[in-house]
């Protein structure tokens, strides 16, 4: 226990002293294991490497400047995000080259341009002839461009066109009308997150390989230049057994993992860098609860593992060196209550004797993204001691 | 369209213009119907007046002071947080009268004493012997108390004690040795949530009446105080047809409502306050959709919607103005895409020439504490522009 004092206690959130205890920090915190995070990186980059191609990690995932440096430093080459304000945070901490993954809507276009007159290499997206003309109409009042890529549908997933379409040409053709670089086809295989095995993994890894080099050579032979052919997707990315004809992979959960990736069969639980460390708040001794001050707020309503074949509700408990508690799960959630049940085998233990109040558990995510998403920042773990907090962002 | 300039467009984020028109909000964001906002909370504090009972809003839905202010005004006596960051932000925005509803971590109690050093009448939670031992303890380091309140099961929800439990009399007991001051009970019937109809919602709300007063009872029959009965949901205050025995009535989500509310029963979708506004980014033709940028990032991951009667999925989409969209919901989600399809009657409409390329669209939220929550802050409307920006926060 801290002594009293007039500081605020919540005031710790804004400044970590180095090397504290995990028990110091206020609850619930977002955690991070640098060095299981950095194993996640080298094990990527790694793969990259030896398939010859380039990567531009989505950092989406984190929203965080230190962890895109370690990946950086790791021969990561640019950055992928999903908002401009990323591309805004990322390009004023010194990340020039970013792609930014969501097709373009008419009014983003000048902030988009805004950014390229600064110096940001910055390129984007479009899956629609209405979309350049929108584009091309801002260059000429800009008096510059931006490089753009077509997106290519390659599993009904989400957006984009068909590699086969016509349409895929007629942007093309649309883009060199109106003097706008054609930089490449890119395309993301969301339904690798619906992957339960091995040969599911190869298949649509495979699958968008194929589609989207099968879209830039249409585009070739349709006398287009499309120098990049970018595919990606944390599953696709561990699986590709060859990546001919792609340029570029980009993937983003891989720097934390999570369990609908432990589901997927691409991590282990032990490999997932990121938990929410919560506190003991009560039991219900007659029902087996035991009640965290970590609920939906800090581990986001996202149940991506409801549809795996093993759901992991809320989170997967562990103790707060990190280790996991078999049979343990946070099987439902509040704003502020995380709802911890045993689902193990034999009889429940008694909950306020197990977990006395003031217990710290740390509870493994479904899905980092949306995880992270919920806090302002990291607390890092190194060598068991919170070493440095590092920020986050959110918004657009 | 703006014209090119050199300020980056996201600082529009941080200072809005007053009368601005919707069509030039950044998107996605979070709208605020300001006079819709206001009828919800006149229709709760009036229905309290009329049951002669103290409201406290739960400001946990909101977090945001000039919302907080706008209860204030109608009336409401207090308020309720879920978290020591909010105490501490309402108290420097000058409300004193707190009640902070989630039972106390002994890690949590330093920072509470800490606020009551400094002014803050705050009032804390317990549920077992346990946590008033650590108050009890921490009391005396600091030479000053809390008043407490026991948190009463009235369903099996979450937490709190059974109202005839000798636990309840254990913990008053245990106040009363330890010199604390015991301030009442309060529940909160989270089951009401699954109500999908009128008798069940009378039900519900009679048992948590019903069951608090017991409590309270039990503990003045066993001599000790009990000054405080407080219970609440938004749909049990919403409902309930006399409240003998309570004093005080908590409340969160009624301030904007959302689709659960509504399929709940106790609001319509034309009374929710609180919407995210989206841009078109693109369609798919074949598949009749059309792919906005709002995905669950903007919108939250919460399907509350899901388990009941009329699934809403993401949410329902509404024009520009507000009004429903007949048949168009939000069916899917990424991180930044949201996938809007038909389910109405006939045949889908073409869906580029419906929802065209930049055209903007609102979405009805399921969980409004969960949708406010992934933004910080709201874009204000009254009499149909854009009138203000309020911050909320979010956080520990």
């Amino acid at each position: 226990m801290t002594p009293p004092c007039d500081t605020p206690r919540h005031h710790a959130l804004t400044m970590t002293p180095p090397h504290q205890s995990l028990l110091d920090l206020p609850t619930p915190c977002a955690l991070l294991d640098e060095a299981q995070m950095l194993r996640n990186i080298a094990r990527m980059q790694s793969r990259m490497n030896a398939l010859g191609v380039a990567f531009r990690p989505h950092v989406k995932t984190s929203k965080c400047v230190t962890v895109a440096k370690a990946q950086r430093d790791a021969g990561a080459l640019g950055i992928t995000v999903s908002t401009l304000l990323e591309a805004e945070q990322f390009y004023a901490a010194g990340f020039d080259d970013i792609l930014y993954a969501v097709c373009i809507s008419p009014n983003k276009i000048d902030h988009a341009l805004n950014l390229r007159k600064r110096g940001c290499k910055l390129q984007i997206l479009v899956d629609s002839v209405e979309a350049v003309q929108a584009l091309v109409a801002r260059a000429d009042a800009w008096g510059t461009s931006l490089p753009v890529l077509i997106e290519i549908d390659v599993d009904g997933h989400r957006s984009g066109v068909q590699p086969g379409s016509g349409a895929l040409i007629d942007i093309g053709n649309a883009l060199r009308a109106g003097g706008l670089e054609m930089r490449g086809v890119m395309t993301h295989a969301g339904s690798s997150y619906d992957c339960a095995d091995t040969p599911a993994l190869l298949r649509v890894a495979e699958q968008e390989r194929a589609l989207c080099v099968q879209a830039a050579k249409r585009l070739r032979a349709a006398g287009l230049p499309c120098p990049v052919v970018s595919v990606g997707s944390t599953p696709t990315a561990l699986s590709a057994s060859g990546l001919d004809g792609v340029t570029e992979v980009r993937a983003g959960v891989y720097v934390f993992f999570d369990l609908v990736m432990a589901g997927v069969g691409v991590c282990s639980p032990q490999e997932i860098a990121l938990s929410v460390l919560g506190t003991v708040i009560g039991h219900q001794p007659d029902k087996g609860r035991v009640i965290v001050d970590a609920g939906w707020m800090a581990l986001s309503r996202d149940r991506g593992t409801r549809e795996q074949s093993a759901d992991q509700g809320y989170g997967v408990l562990c103790d707060a060196h990190g280790n996991v508690l078999d049979g343990w799960w946070v099987s439902g959630a509040n704003q502020e209550h995380g709802i911890c049940t045993w689902r193990g085998v034999g009889a429940a233990p008694d909950v306020a004797q197990r977990f006395p109040l003031g217990t710290r558990l740390r509870i493994l995510p479904n899905h980092a993204c949306a995880t992270a998403a919920q806090h302002g920042h990291y607390a890092v773990l190194r060598d068991g001691a919170v070493a440095a907090q590092w920020a986050r962002f959110n918004g657009w």
